[in-house]
């Protein structure tokens, strides 16, 4: 955690209170859902509760794991009491209020807080060539299972069923589960762009949209695809079209150095051309890793600087009300000259 | 929303603000991933992105919904301003800490936030008569799942593997997804109380822990069973009758007007008098619905008082480093003179 540790005269602080759990996974191998890291340039400390007292000796290295009897909170405090340390950091965008103000009532005399920013998040932007092997693991996972399901896919089908078929099949694959509540939207609904699937019946001749990813050893995966089960008309196959250009241009954009919101501009330059920039509703992408977002986020503000490692998502997409919804996405790694797309499946428009 | 704003007289405030998003749709439908949620006794305002303006329209109602351009919580800022709100509650255990630092900064001259405790959880609690037969269904779906998988589980088959079949049964038999990742841990890793399936093979003569749970309608259910493969040695025997007589006292503990501690009590007695009580590290069930842990926590503190309609879980378990874990657990709803146990799954010692 040297890399951690070494900011912590920069931000003026003594310790930093871990509390986001893919933070604290990240930092030391932990998996458990409740836990609080205390992390000092001496010592690293991991509080969990009896639950997982045997998971914890078994998962972490690098820290010495504790179990607390009371609350998190109180022990790690405790702690913070009797290695008088007194600027404490805390993860403001991952601290619940009520965690926070529990925390502060629980310091003792000469201690306090002091919000500090995504630090751990940054570490994470850039990841390992061992992290980067994980994610493409999940992305072949989950590309399989969508090659093992597509061809299934027939009028009457429920969203539902693909859904199910398409997780089960990523495990099947490898995964040790989704990474996020599987996406199938077909006709009108395509154009709601996070509509859980429902037990509606795919009709033919209607757009098919599929928002899926997998988690492996932990790491995620992202992919949309749009098919039509059908023969697409000259107004899908345009819209479609532009969709796909959009898409190829961000991923053109992708490289080392250049900023997340010209990417995010590259794609929509495309979609403008077409008159459909109104109709791209969201983002052009986002990081991802340990979890499904993470920064830096490929939209209009973010002017993070990719660097090599960077794993993101490249996902334009257009939403016509009572029409119908298309968006392509793939998973990418950044790399000095561009990137490499590591989602394999085809961005042809597919007929079913 | 009358029962929640009769209380504002009460709480000292002008209006709630909801940004927990099981309580925006428990009070307007809206089941997206994004929103905030403006009450007053006069009107309800919805706050969302443009990724659910759509989606927004067709399910809410009971209030105004609006898609806000740049972030929701200027979007509400605003609105508090114009309707000239003086004193806001917001959630105190659902709002981070940065989101309440910028809903700070943003609201108008005049206006001052209150932290309110879990009043919509409460309301929460107790049923309608339409969510009990919502969690009843989805009880169904779990429970049917677990039936079509069981007796394919033989020696050899992984964790992993036996998750995805359980999921993909409970889809196909009308859950939308799992309520939450499926814990499947065999022999020595069934002692991690909540331990993630891994790709490890079930291997004869082991325990083997099961705790999985449906989501359907978007209401939950939540089972363990723990089964053997092969033929359990006495010690397993007797273990796995203590934990047994500990779930059966603590349904038979709960009714109407008793406290959520007295029913851990109960099954904590059983444990004790077999010298198994430190073993179990865990209280004895929380109450779900829209989330799968929701108050009140069947522990060692919590003095609710138990209501017709409350639906909870009782699951003690014991649990031995290097032995293994059993846990057994059904969800049930409290009733005048007692309670009615929905899961419908046997609860002997399944011989595998």
């Amino acid at each position: 955690m040297t890399a951690l540790t070494s900011r912590f005269g920069d931000l003026k602080i003594d310790a930093l209170l871990i509390s986001a759990l893919p933070n604290v996974r990240y930092l030391t191998g932990f998996t458990g859902s409740n836990a609080l890291l205390l992390v000092t340039p001496g010592r690293n400390t991991l509080f969990t509760d009896p639950r997982y007292t045997i998971q914890a000796s078994q998962e972490t290295s690098g820290c010495v794991a504790k179990t607390a009897r009371g609350s998190l909170t109180a022990a790690a405090a405790q702690l913070i009491g009797r290695l008088r340390l007194r600027r404490i950091g805390f993860e403001r965008g991952r601290l619940g209020f009520e965690a926070w103000q529990r925390l502060k009532d629980a310091l003792p005399m000469g201690a306090s807080l002091k919000p500090i920013g995504p630090v751990v998040e940054e570490l994470r932007m850039v990841k390992t060539p061992e992290e980067v092997a994980r994610i493409r693991a999940s992305v072949m996972a989950n590309s399989l299972a969508f090659e093992a399901v597509l061809q299934g896919i027939r009028p009457g089908v429920q969203e539902t069923e693909i859904a199910a078929e398409l997780e089960y099949q990523m495990r099947r694959h490898g995964a040790e589960k989704a990474s996020f509540d599987t996406l199938v939207a077909s006709g009108a609904r395509s154009a709601l762009v996070h509509a859980q699937p429902t037990t509606e019946r795919v009709i033919a001749n209607q757009l098919l949209l599929i928002d899926m990813g997998a988690t492996r050893n932990g790491y995620v995966s992202d992919m949309t695809r749009t098919v039509f089960l059908g023969s697409p008309a000259r107004k899908v196959r345009k819209m479609y079209d532009s969709v796909l250009m959009a898409q190829l241009a961000g991923i053109a954009a992708v490289r080392e150095g250049v900023t997340a919101d010209s990417v995010d501009r590259a794609a929509r330059r495309v979609l403008r051309a077409d008159g459909l920039d109104k109709a791209f509703v969201h983002s052009t992408g986002h990081g991802l890793g340990l979890e499904i977002h993470e920064p830096p986020r490929l939209g209009k503000k973010d002017q993070t600087r990719l660097q090599v490692g960077m794993t993101i998502t490249i996902e334009p997409g257009v939403y016509i009300e009572g029409f119908g919804g298309i968006r392509i996405e793939d998973t990418v790694v950044v790399t000095a000259s561009g990137c490499e797309v590591l989602t394999p499946t085809t961005k042809e428009l597919i007929a079913l």
